[in-house]
């Protein structure tokens, strides 16, 4: 019988436990991707660039499409690989010619990205729309011109239809290839057993996630990664003491030092971190964010315990049929592989 | 009345001038995708290496696999591009370090491959599961030695169940990475309208598309295009005339100056044309055909007819779930640029 007391006694502790951490993620700002279809879509959606059906389907087919680059070799899906976490798996981006970028700077994921405040890891842009007519432009990335990017695409059947659909005219514009881009990368949220926690399931995390999660806020480390995507705002790095890795490329933020802070969902699949991505075991990575940011040296312990909880952020993708593209056409513009 | 009777006779004409095309087309060699699809299985296993579903998954999850590259950023579909027709739409291949082939070759289509006699242009490799090992393995093209790509995916959690679930026994080598993307491939089939027509539907093609088949087949194009793959046979090429795009790559064909046929099942899909990929217009490459293998200066109409045959050949392809694949461990050899 007391047996039997001590155990109820300790699930009601425990229950009590999870309640109390639960508010505890709440104050300081992590938030849930909403399970509701309904708040999801309003959360991701852009009134400048409204969702649909049609947009979002084209907007699949330009991200897989390698004919907006130069050499008809790279598309979107090149560095956000939507088969690896949303990223490349390497330092630096490749692109055009086999070139990194200047600053070698890594690719950031594309899954949860609609959930950061702004784009770029200097955060120049603030939006996917934006962003996605950058990397098509960018000599060392995809090197198409504007007006090259919008030849292709029309020199080819059945999209002007597509634009046409999602737009509700059937010009194409540069912009618009973009927009439609924006709007699938709009689409690719990831909801994650801490989201169930976060709406209340307080059995959406092990007793050890729940302990990583309440390492993860004592710490301080929400301070900067909060919010829907875990991170997303723009903040000064380093803070405290020096990023041991800040000789490898040349970047330094924006023109105030700051650097936007990556998400943490997926993160066991975006392997290599940071902007440079000079790190591949994500438990460096934490021991390093406690020194540069917070100032603080973690124990193995703190640090396994945090990755225990940043696990359970390995969120559902997604499923994507994989289109099909249009062939080209006498009159599109011919590869170009210099 | 007499109308009637008019009309009568010119639709009984037609269908009895359809049912012999059909009778032409079977008896020099034209055969059909089989509709049945345990026919289908039949036709396109490979006793050495039987599909299951597993394998077939597994394969799917390979040939998307960048992890299968020195680099970490060439798959299998960076030249044989799932949603372009199975090809990469430049005129040679490009690879590891955008490093182009040194023959200049054009990277055939994956649709239809299974139907080929010979795999590579040279017709060196009997099957697709000894052709998988070789751009892996190749400097210009994937790079990456037969140990490292076992490394790299018996380091990736998840892949050796699914070895295990495919081949029955779950140890990882180089030749079970290779005949399981040999077996995704040869799933790799494109029914088209043509196929319904050979297997017996006279309606399956237009009138022009059947004048253009008549003409494909009255010009000798049949001669080497012909069988399930419509190609696939090895073939004296040039034949009658100098190809007057030679000077173009170094390629002569095998010793005995033999070049495989390629498939023209969703040739409008394949540009550009030939061994070296020179011609971008299926008219030029139609036209050369005729001067260099038949000896034959085809009319425009010839041409153009043959051409709207040739549009029927545009099959179904295969939907396509794009995969998830599993992240790179601590014992993930790293990817190497150089």
């Amino acid at each position: 019988m007391k047996k039997i007391v001590l155990f109820s006694t300790i699930i009601a502790l425990s229950s009590f436990a999870s309640a109390s951490l639960l508010e505890d993620a709440k104050k300081v700002g992590l938030t849930p991707i909403p399970s509701n279809k309904d708040e999801l879509t309003k959360l991701i959606d852009n009134p400048k660039n409204p969702l649909n059906k049609a947009k979002i389907e084209l907007g699949k087919a330009l991200f897989f499409e390698p004919r907006l680059s130069k050499s008809n070799l790279i598309s979107c899906n090149t560095c956000h690989n939507l088969a690896t976490g949303g990223v490349d798996g390497v330092g630096a981006a490749i692109g055009h010619k086999w070139t990194s970028n200047p600053h070698h700077l890594n690719s950031p994921t594309v899954y949860n990205a609609v959930f950061m405040d702004k784009q770029f890891w200097d955060g120049r842009n603030p939006d996917l729309e934006t962003q996605a007519q950058g990397p098509m432009q960018a000599e060392p990335e995809m090197a198409i011109s504007k007006e090259m990017a919008v030849k292709r695409i029309s020199s080819m059947a059945g999209y002007e239809e597509q634009f046409a659909k999602a737009f509700g005219e059937n010009n194409i514009t540069f912009q618009k290839i973009a927009d439609a881009i924006g709007a699938f990368e709009r689409t690719l949220v990831t909801p994650s057993r801490f989201d169930t926690f976060l709406l209340g399931n307080t059995k959406g995390l092990s007793d050890k996630e729940q302990e990583g999660l309440k390492t993860f806020i004592t710490k301080g480390c929400t301070a900067c990664h909060t919010g829907v995507g875990i991170g997303g705002s723009m903040q000064k790095f380093p803070l405290v003491k020096p990023y041991k890795y800040a000789d490898i490329g040349d970047f330094k933020g924006d023109k105030n030092g700051m650097v936007k802070t990556p998400t943490l969902r997926n993160i066991t699949q975006t392997a290599p971190y940071f902007h440079n991505g000079a790190v591949w075991s994500l438990e460096e990575a934490v021991t390093i964010m406690g020194e540069t940011q917070l100032g603080v040296t973690l124990s193995d312990k703190e640090t396994n315990s945090i990755v225990t909880f940043l696990k359970s952020l390995d969120g559902e993708m997604p499923s994507i049929i994989y289109p099909k593209l249009p062939s080209v056409t006498a009159s599109t513009p011919k590869p170009d592989l210099n």
